[in-house]
């Protein structure tokens, strides 16, 4: 048997089983509930089996006392019980033929202590004797939208072709959620906790055959087989692009990531090694994890480093080509060609600029001489990307008169985008207001809809580009060399 | 005269005319309608004198066709008209001995042009033979809340001890709402422009001795007289903390800054040079100068590098470790004492991370045993700075199970904070949807009301904290060898 066929009953179980869909006293969901809930909710298919040793019905379905008495037969168990009592149902889930048990319980070696380490490694014993897989402990398991399984509620129920391996479940759901708000859907991911049996390795594995994934995102706190990590990660990243943020560097973090999630964190040396070895996109936030993402699904990599940025407001414009230039990227001057299109098409320059970058009052010229400016700008030899500042800084007062002005742009910006090869981003600062927000999630949405990369800061989308043309360049070389 | 006086006019006005009071073809309201109206919602106490050559009424006020018509003495006028019709509007001015005129009128030496060069060195002449303070042109001019001045709608209505000298119009807003959104409250702001008369020179030098303010920050784009400018804020600086945001860097980002001030930028070598001789505290993006501002109103600097983490989530944790570790600081593990205390707390460690960073389900311990936990992480000798971390990554169906709990961690370590002189920082992490930040919202109020400063992430806290450091270490050692 091959050990990336046995995680199909991870990714696409027929049936699961949920142990430990107990009532709490304060009438909150636990968790056993929710993983049911879930299941209904994103419209899993397959049988769904709740257990409790009390019995009864929760959301319509016969709560089971145990795996034995399930009347079918069961790919999945996800255990919601508490470590104690981990031992008994991995043996029970054995002689019932389940496939993959997803370990949502924690208690095990994380805990730092001997009984706990002991503990997982029985567990992993029992579970290996029944020819089970085992995810876990002390995770949330498998989100994979097409097949209707999930770990929270208001993830987006379509899927995408970016995998997602995640040693954390609430780091995970942060990632999903951050970059769902940016356009880009899932087509699996994990949240694998202590890693006891299926790591990081098997799950590279298996995103190098998965026909549903493209991409491949990975939060990592440490590996316990360096050399087999090394052996597939160059594996996965010689077919699909791969980003990996490392978490638990220093001292102080990998003894956070030991107590986190029982992980052996490695030297930072070895793993900038490793990971340049492999030309894997290395990130160091969650939110240059979610940036990267974007930059992977929405973004061609630009032929060179020459940027023009049209901006709404100088001293963001200002501001922006500082952060352009720090990130290594030039912002050429326009050709006079450009700059006396510009001027011929407004009857003033005052508060405009019309240089690179530019900020100019468009909506003086009409809609078509609009697009035909950005036609030249895109068509222009001198330049690489383009770049479009929306800052939503404003209140409701003023997002009345703003909002039309950015529909304007964008609407015009879509439409020539659409005819041209050049690289765009955009980029939407927005203001932490709850009006400047619910603006900004609307024109992120008009944005990736049309299939334009956002990013929040002008320094963070040059970071990502940045990571994106030394990808493209390594990955060239290598296909060369190769 | 000495020159600072003269900027009262510009601060404390007992009388402001507004030219170019027009109504615009759409009904939105213009600058200058706006002018009279923030004048008005901001309760201003002196005279104000609308002008537009139709004549009229607004907002119940009448509509003078001109200066020269206006019944009383005028101590400032914001002109809101064209370019080429402010040489004219001087010379009334001067006529009607006005003390300052605002120039919001754009249109001069930032267009790059020789004309709008001597235009503006027309308009300088004229007001200086008027005995006549400008300030821009191509600016917003001053937000003076305890006066009643506003630059803008919804700025908080209340002053503080924060002045911002900002070149660019749109940056000053979106410094003061962001800062507002974290407790800053400020003293004065300018919005200053080309800078062709009062500039940033001329407004440090003011806010020497303006006993309204404590603090100052300053985003600039450029300086004319380099020399003025590193003996002025040399003097500032030995008498109140100043952080800069020094825009225009690079070649790109200096023809930027002409374009859109007319400012020479000068080279980043010479700018790090006087800033740091000065103890200038530099940073580099508008949200470094938002959390560096949050520090110095908000926080004292930790003696020494030492810090504990008490976290919600294990991976926000690690995360934050590392970052806390980039940033030159350690996080120590707890010593055996605080470990007892916190197993003894609680019932199981599963799940908890009992260690540093702290993840602690205190909620099984109650609020006294919470409170002594807290107690005995303050007053550990290991370390010099508490750090709280409250990641808001939920939807509102889960807000109504978590806000509760994070509202029993705030209240108790609020009140303990209260009786603890160890520096302390809450990082508020949260995701960019509406119910994430109205949420987050709400929470950062309850900290800065309670004195305590917030981040949006441990990277820009630690930034923050360790400029603060620096600072606090070389104003020290200033002291000692002055």
């Amino acid at each position: 048997m091959e050990r990336t066929d046995s995680l199909d009953a991870v990714f696409d179980p027929a049936s699961v089983a949920i142990a430990g869909v107990a009532s709490t006293q304060e009438g909150l969901s636990s968790p056993g509930q929710r993983y049911v809930d879930y299941l209904l909710q994103y419209g899993f298919k397959g049988k769904i089996y709740p257990l409790h040793p009390k019995g009864g019905e929760f959301c319509g379905l016969p709560v089971y006392a145990n795996i034995k008495e399930v009347p079918g037969p069961v790919d999945q168990l996800i255990s919601c019980i508490p470590a104690a009592r981990v031992k008994e149902l991995i043996t029970d889930c054995a002689a019932r033929g389940v496939k993959a048990v997803v370990l949502h319980t924690a208690g095990f070696s994380e805990t730092g202590r001997e009984e706990g380490r002991q503990l997982e490694a029985e567990v992993v014993r029992l579970a290996q004797a029944g020819s089970m897989r085992l995810v876990g402990p002390n995770c949330m398991g498998a989100y994979h939208p097409k097949a209707g399984l999930s770990i929270g509620y208001d993830l987006p129920c379509e899927g995408g072709r970016m995998a997602l391996i995640c040693q954390s479940g609430s780091n995970a759901i942060f990632l999903i959620r951050a970059a769902a708000e940016r356009g880009v859907r899932f087509s699996k991911v994990i949240s694998y906790g202590n890693a006891c049996d299926i790591d990081e390795s098997d799950l590279m594995e298996y995103f190098v055959q998965d026909s549903e994934t493209d991409m491949v995102a990975a939060y990592i706190e440490g590996v316990k087989d360096g050399r087999r990590f090394r052996e597939v990660i160059h594996k996965l990243s010689a077919v699909k692009p791969v980003v990996v943020l490392k978490a638990g560097c220093g001292t102080a973090g990998q003894r956070a990531a030991a107590s986190h999630t029982g992980s052996l964190a490695g030297s930072d040396t070895a793993w900038n090694a490793i990971l340049s070895q492999a030309n894997v996109i290395r990130v160091y936030s969650l939110n240059e994890l979610v940036d990267m993402m974007v930059a992977l699904q929405f973004m061609r990599a630009p032929q060179g480093n020459r940027v023009v940025i049209l901006g709404v407001g100088g001293g963001v414009s200002v501001l922006a080509t500082d952060e352009c230039s720090a990130a290594g990227f030039v912002v050429p001057p326009l050709p006079p060609e450009i700059k006396q299109e510009l001027s011929r098409a407004i009857a003033s320059d005052a508060g405009a600029m019309l240089s690179n970058p530019i900020d100019f009052p468009f909506w003086l010229s009409g809609e078509e001489k609009y697009r035909e400016i950005l036609r030249s700008l895109l068509e222009w030899e001198g330049i690489d990307l383009f770049l479009f500042l929306a800052p939503l800084r404003h209140t409701e007062l003023e997002l009345a008169t703003y909002l039309p002005i950015l529909d304007y742009q964008l609407n015009n910006i879509i439409k020539v985008a659409a005819g041209s090869s050049k690289p765009m981003a955009v980029v939407i600062d927005y203001l932490a207001t709850g009006e400047s927000w619910l603006a900004a999630s609307g024109v992120q949405r008009r944005c990736y809809e049309a299939g334009l990369p956002v990013y929040h800061s002008t320094a963070s989308a040059f970071k990502a580009v940045a990571r994106l043309c030394r990808y493209r360049r390594s990955a060239q070389n290598y296909a060369m060399d190769g």
